[in-house]
């Protein structure tokens, strides 16, 4: 509260003495006064934050799918059966990944609705911004002590002390940038009652840290109480989001439920996400789990120069053969992760807005997208024709198919607010809508399709499932040929006075082999 | 080549029938006709190459920093000298990593100048950019093998065919773009003799993959002089360049040598780098550098609920104080990265362009930005009050140092051609830049004020090292202040009319203080 008091003492300075700066009287006048004038002239000291932001999302998109790699790294026995060992991984280690993938895409919304209203910053801000980014780093740790001591109340409390200093930080932030205005957004700025704002932000900000302080506090009586507080305030915003999106979309109309929430502009949390921080955070995410193949293939994958000379006889080809299945697991997750991210693209490239439905979804995709390394260690790791690697298929199936499935559940949820989300060119009809439903589709068939296989055929093998992951951006080839020769048969067969396109049947069997192919 | 016969019929259409698309007869005119008509009205298929360029960053500069992780994680042997591990790492691990780093700065920039002259993209270049990416992804490897076997040609074989296939690509990439001019910039777009840039172009391409294809030739013959090739392919662009701005300096005259380079536009290998790109390639390594040390406390630092159980009776708190100094480790390189990352947003931000000069020096200051990790890894691997810990601590010290030295190093080129490089209100003299110049030069001064003190005081221990990691941001405080300070009298001195300026002295004791802070 210090810091406020000071800035109303800054304030006020601005109010009378706006035009006066730099002359002697008014440097001499005080030292604080000289202090406020030369943070207010000059560009330097006070900056656009989109920088910042870009490396916030990136350490954040970083933060939330790197916990996937002590769940990839997991040794398996290969005697013992598969099934046993996921439940095993299951209880403790998939469920510290999606927690902490949740809880910081949580801290990341939060970080997205301040800087919604602080659009300027200078060097305090930016060094408070990166703590806070340290102690969201610390998230993770907090969460694997909870994970393997349960019943121990020292990772509920160090998890609430983070959330609650971020809070205090962020509560920080949010003074220090109404304590100097210019920093605010320009609607903020305009506004005549900033201090209702400001209360009303402030009240936002520490909820979250508010229902930690009362989590560590039950902790002491009753443990069970604080993990379900701590479940409330990661999925509430979600589950409520959702409900009263089917309320809505069950009444019909567009029911504003809460008359005075226009007048908070950017904070309500209804408010739509920054499409472009959702794009950066998106290709964090795709980027790490793409580069976190190649670390593997370059720890594990070069031979020993000794067992090269014992065994292979020196020849160094020799020995690199036995690793052609890691190659090809390799191969085919990257150009997996390399088109789910390409989809991602295009899909983004329609959207004018994302709601908060649609990040949430857009959450989901890329929560399954960052275990895509899990599928790449499972499908490489046991020997051909064993039970076990059927089921690392149908696992990296299973992946596959829901990464893609939320990716189409964005674009589904698109089209029921196509008026605020989409570019005219894509709505319902649009040319390029069937073209994207199809893109979008793709994925989740040929994931269906790979499970169904494994279950019919019992030697289906991890490699015709690698050969397929890599076959797939030829399908996208074909798809857009398909696309585009469907629809001209369309336009042939509503103006059928052209009848010079002699070369349609041909093509309407080629239209008819991508589709195969996509299955298969 | 069949692509560029495409084209011309194509741009044949374009000429003929620009303003007559749409119409039925045109639709029936022939299929290519349709495609190519179809390709290029909509602004759905031709987009923005924005993002493609930020992920493209993104997975470059983790692809460059992640091979840092197998030099951090190899395991030191306490009894024998760190002196001599660290010898035995440097001829193998230490240059892969760093051969690595700028064999992929050197692709990252071959990206720049070719998205420099491909500005909007379509589905098919996004494509064939992924593709592209896959086999960046690779180079790491095939360096990998290199220095495991490096009497063997299979190592530098792949390498490069690697490269050449990259080239091919890139070719593919020029090729497609020219085919269809609404994907050029503006400038080669409106010029007449396209031919004569797209031969340009595809020559200065080409070079390196030529260059390649006779190293490959070589390594069957004689397989140092393929080793020999491969350097000049790294070096020479640096080299070449560090040489002329060097001659260009001391001959006085911007001097240019080569007068027929203007119409080159973007493809001039010593057109300034965009910003923008850079900016986002130095974000990427910072990022990855700060998640790869929350890794490794997740996976080390969670102690064993078995371990907890017998050796400390039941006491979680009492098993994590075991820790403690890999905690202070954390937190002081993760404040040293994230203030080396402010300095660099701090930098940047006065920056208007990058030349290529000051290019090279960023890629060596992110080149040991990215030993962090094991400067992390050494200071907290060795019981105290070894002789190990103070090696650690100097060759930690002597990461930051250079991290820090190239960094400032940025700032002096930027200030030779202050002119083109910098915002008029940091040049010689402004008021923000003795401010500049101060933030630039903390860290080398902390690390060497260390690298002092680890000489003198043998009882130097890392956790005082990372205690005074840890007390930098205070510092930065501080300097603000002082500088604020020394201006303020500066004023005063130069003003003497204001004698009820009656703080200063209290004012200068601070001054002072800061200065020893920031040294011990």
């Amino acid at each position: 509260m210090g810091e406020n008091d000071e800035s109303e003492i800054i304030e006020h300075h601005d109010d009378e003495e706006m035009e006066k700066t730099r002359t002697p009287r008014y440097h001499a006048h005080s030292f604080l006064g000289s202090v406020a004038s030369s943070e207010k002239d000059g560009y330097s000291s006070t900056q656009s934050s989109h920088r910042l932001l870009a490396y916030s999302d990136a350490l954040i998109s970083i933060i939330a799918t790197v916990m996937i790699l002590p769940v990839a790294h997991t040794k398996f026995q290969d005697n013992e059966e598969l099934k046993q060992s996921i439940q095993a991984l299951l209880t403790t280690k998939v469920a510290v990944y999606l927690m902490t993938f949740l809880i910081v895409t949580v801290a990341w919304a939060a970080h997205i609705r301040l800087f919604q209203v602080i659009k300027r910053i200078d060097d305090t801000l930016a060094l408070l911004n990166l703590a806070c980014m340290m102690l969201i780093t610390v998230l993770p740790y907090t969460f694997s002590l909870m994970a393997t001591f349960p019943s121990n109340t020292l990772g509920i409390l160090l998890f609430c002390a983070c959330v609650m200093v971020i809070g205090l930080i962020q509560a920080t932030i949010v003074l220090y940038g109404f304590s100097r205005p210019f920093f605010l957004n320009d609607q903020i700025q305009m506004s005549g009652n900033q201090a209702y704002y400001k209360r009303h932000i402030l009240e936002v900000i520490m909820r979250v840290p508010i229902m930690c302080l009362f989590a560590s506090i039950f902790s002491f009586i009753y443990i069970q109480l604080s993990y379900i507080i701590l479940a409330i305030v990661i999925f509430l915003p979600y589950i409520s989001q959702c409900l009263k999106w089917i309320w809505n979309k069950a009444i019909g109309g567009q029911v504003e439920d809460r008359p005075d929430s226009v007048p908070f502009y950017t904070y309500h949390p209804s408010e739509p996400l920054s499409k472009e921080r959702v794009e950066a955070f998106s290709d964090g995410v795709y980027a790490i789990v793409a580069t976190l193949l190649i670390l593997d293939i370059c720890k594990d994958n070069v031979p020993d120069p000794s067992v090269v000379k014992e065994e292979f006889n020196d020849k160094l080809l020799a020995a690199l053969q036995e690793y052609g299945p890691e190659y090809l697991a390799y191969f085919g997750s990257f150009v997996t992760i390399g088109l789910l991210w390409f989809v991602h693209h295009s899909l983004f490239l329609h959207v004018t807005k994302a709601t908060r439905l649609m990040g949430l979804f857009n959450t989901f995709s890329l929560a399954f997208v960052g275990g895509l390394p899990l599928a790449y260690h499972l499908t490489h790791e046991f020997p051909r024709g064993s039970l076990n690697e059927l089921e690392a298929v149908q696992i990296s199936c299973v992946i596959i198919f829901f990464a893609g499935l939320f990716q189409l559940a964005i674009w589904v949820t698109a089209l029921f607010t196509q008026h605020e989300t989409l570019h005219p060119y894509v709505r319902y009809g649009g040319r390029e809508h069937a073209f994207m439903l199809a893109k979008l589709s793709l994925y989740p068939c040929v994931a269906l399709g790979s499970f169904a296989f494994t279950c019919i055929l019992s030697r289906f093998s991890t490699s015709i499932f690698h050969m397929m992951e890599i076959g797939v951006p030829f399908a996208f080839i074909l798809l857009r040929l398909l696309v585009r020769v469907v629809l001209a048969v369309i336009r042939w067969l509503f103006c059928p006075v052209r009848n010079d396109f002699d070369s349609v049947p041909v093509e309407e069997e080629d239209s008819q082999l991508p589709i195969n192919d996509i299955v298969t």
